[in-house]
């Protein structure tokens, strides 16, 4: 099969292979004990990639990301809990964001886009009050590309007995993860960003103390985690439909993983794209947004040019039509877009993309 | 591609054509305006289907139907309202819970699971209290198969200036549906039931002069439909990332029920698969658990035979040995198992089917 549509250089959905596509070409009965098996084994594979042992449930939840971050917060945040969010970025905000709609009490401790959450200020916040509970974290901002100090974070939870809620949607799958060395309460990500599988259902990695513990808890029946568990205990069942097509590409995109090398393959791959991107890009002209310290190979953000030549909308049209699907950018203070290193793409492909690029640019140059 | 899995004799996941699920072999840019185009055709499609005009608006959202059942009840029923759901089996109680959980108020009008939704009783209690607000119904309710009168439920409400929430999830697509015409405030459905589609996404389908009073109703960020179909209306985006390829599945089944017909086509071969199917099964010494005059040929279901050969579970693992998964019963006074009729299936596989069942049922006897 050729590529007949546009390499997805995007933070998801990504281009995924063909074979965990054609995994989609079967039709599961979601009660059969063949698709009850195949969730178990997910299931198992995820809370591995993650650093989870037997004191962790791994709950898998159908729809996008965001629904298994509204889970874990409605499900494991009590009523009269407080949340502390760290947020130097959307997705920060956005949990802020839904911790205020489901209606628990929530502080935030906001830096700029470009700068990795303050992890002084979070042990001057804890120690001052008492009454935050949870502290909700982004593992790579997606909005910049940065990754944040998870383990310093993790650390600080850990000593101060807080619960720390982890948003690792971007990375799970390549960035390393120790949930259980690190003491990390919750986790949750989705199948279609570093894992390579297709969208449309998430999952959170939960300790089961913490998840026993919130029973009864979520003013909402889909999103309850703890009482999809108690389910999945009783007799291996989702509540509700499973998206089987979407689970059967996952379970596939997991063996790719495993056959690749793991987490540590991945990221390596996925370094490789990134250093021969920013390296090409540099070259063209561009300047990335954020200092390369504190950038995770996932997604990189760059400064639109200042010249009239150029145009985001434009750049994006020219780009598609030579079969390379850029995205948009996302951050407060500064005009950027981004460029994703992750999805079945390799260096190879990287090259290409900085070939068609140098011919956009030169077209809209001479154009405007 | 021969049939390597058995055919789903279920009320969904389904058999689902290969086309439909080639359709998943392409990954979309989630952002990129092919997709938002898709989304709209598939919106516009679904309306039509429910028979919608430019008062209502389809919004989609991501997960399973029980996903958009809450997103309806919890956008579009206030803090304060009140709401009466006629129940006669499991989706009814559900949306009873559903609406405990969120905090609404909530009464039931039961019947049992063989009766249709009283009418006679809902106009009484309507009348007799004031506070009910919003009335919840399930259209064809699946844990037995039965259809419930949903056109004078209709009439009622509107007589009585009360907005019917409408969960129509096993039988849209093919079950009639005037929307406009019957004054139905929302309908919530999925893709994958008869419409055809894989598991995913649902959709509901709702008045817009409803849905705009709603605005910071939702204790909850994903499922509130307002905001989503705010977003649609300023620049044709989901929020979050959509499930693409369930999507462009449930385009291309929405295209395949075009070119079928439409539902009242697909409603006669359903109806077909019926017929065969009953009079099969009666030849068989099977009973049905409903009268025939409530029966909606969706899914059927029918008593457990009363005798020591059958044991229901090894007459699902050879049913699916050769070919075929049926499935559990859910009726609450009776032991019951379930035939779905609907799906990419005709009565050439409903023939087969029972054939089979002959085979194993006499194998089952000489045994047992
Ligand atoms: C860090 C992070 N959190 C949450 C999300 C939301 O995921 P979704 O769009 O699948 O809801 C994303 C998506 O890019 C993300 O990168
Ligand atoms: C009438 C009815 N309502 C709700 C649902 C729940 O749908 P899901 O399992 O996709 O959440 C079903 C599923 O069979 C149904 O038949």
């Amino acid at each position: 099969m050729t590529q007949d549509t546009p390499y997805l250089l995007t933070p998801g959905p990504l281009t995924t292979s063909l074979r965990v596509k054609r995994a989609m070409l079967r039709d599961w009965g979601s009660r059969d004990p063949d698709f009850e098996a195949l969730t178990a084994d997910v299931c198992a594979r995820l809370k591995v990639i993650a650093g989870a042992g037997d004191g962790y449930a791994c709950v898998p939840i159908q729809g996008s990301g965001t629904f298994a971050v509204e889970a874990m917060l409605v499900t494991l945040v009590p009523r009269k809990g407080h949340v502390l969010v760290l947020s130097n970025g959307a997705y920060g905000r956005r949990i802020a964001e839904i911790a205020t709609r489901v209606g628990v009490q929530v502080s935030t401790l906001e830096n700029a886009d470009d700068t990795p959450n303050d992890v002084a200020a979070l042990r001057k916040r804890l120690a001052e009050d008492d009454s935050i509970t949870h502290v909700a974290a982004v593992h790579c901002e997606t909005t910049s590309g940065l990754l944040n100090p998870v383990e310093e974070i993790a650390a600080i939870c850990c000593e101060t007995g807080r619960a720390l809620l982890l948003d690792s949607m971007s990375g799970f799958g390549a960035l390393p993860l120790d949930a259980e060395g690190q003491g990390i309460t919750a986790i949750a990500a989705s199948a279609n960003k570093c894992l390579q599988g297709v969208p449309g259902v998430g999952y959170v990695i939960v300790d089961r103390g913490a998840l026993q513990a919130a029973q009864g808890n979520a003013p909402t029946l889909v999103l309850d985690l703890e009482a999809q568990q108690r389910q999945f205990e009783k007799d291996g069942q989702w509540r509700f439909t499973p998206p089987t097509h979407v689970m059967a590409a996952l379970s596939e995109a997991l063996m790719e993983l495993e056959e690749e090398g793991g987490p540590a393959a991945r990221l390596a791959r996925y370094r490789a794209n990134y250093d021969l991107l920013s390296q090409g890009m540099a070259d063209l002209g561009f300047r990335p947004a954020l200092d390369p310290a504190v950038q995770a190979p996932i997604i990189v953000s760059f400064h639109e040019p200042q010249a009239a030549w150029f145009d985001f909308a434009e750049f994006y049209e020219r780009l598609k039509a030579q079969g390379f699907a850029i995205y948009a950018g996302k951050m407060r203070a500064q005009d950027t877009f981004r460029i994703g290193v992750i999805g079945a793409i390799d260096p190879g492909i990287i090259g290409m993309f900085l070939d068609v690029t140098r011919n956009v640019i030169e077209k809209m140059q001479e154009n405007g």
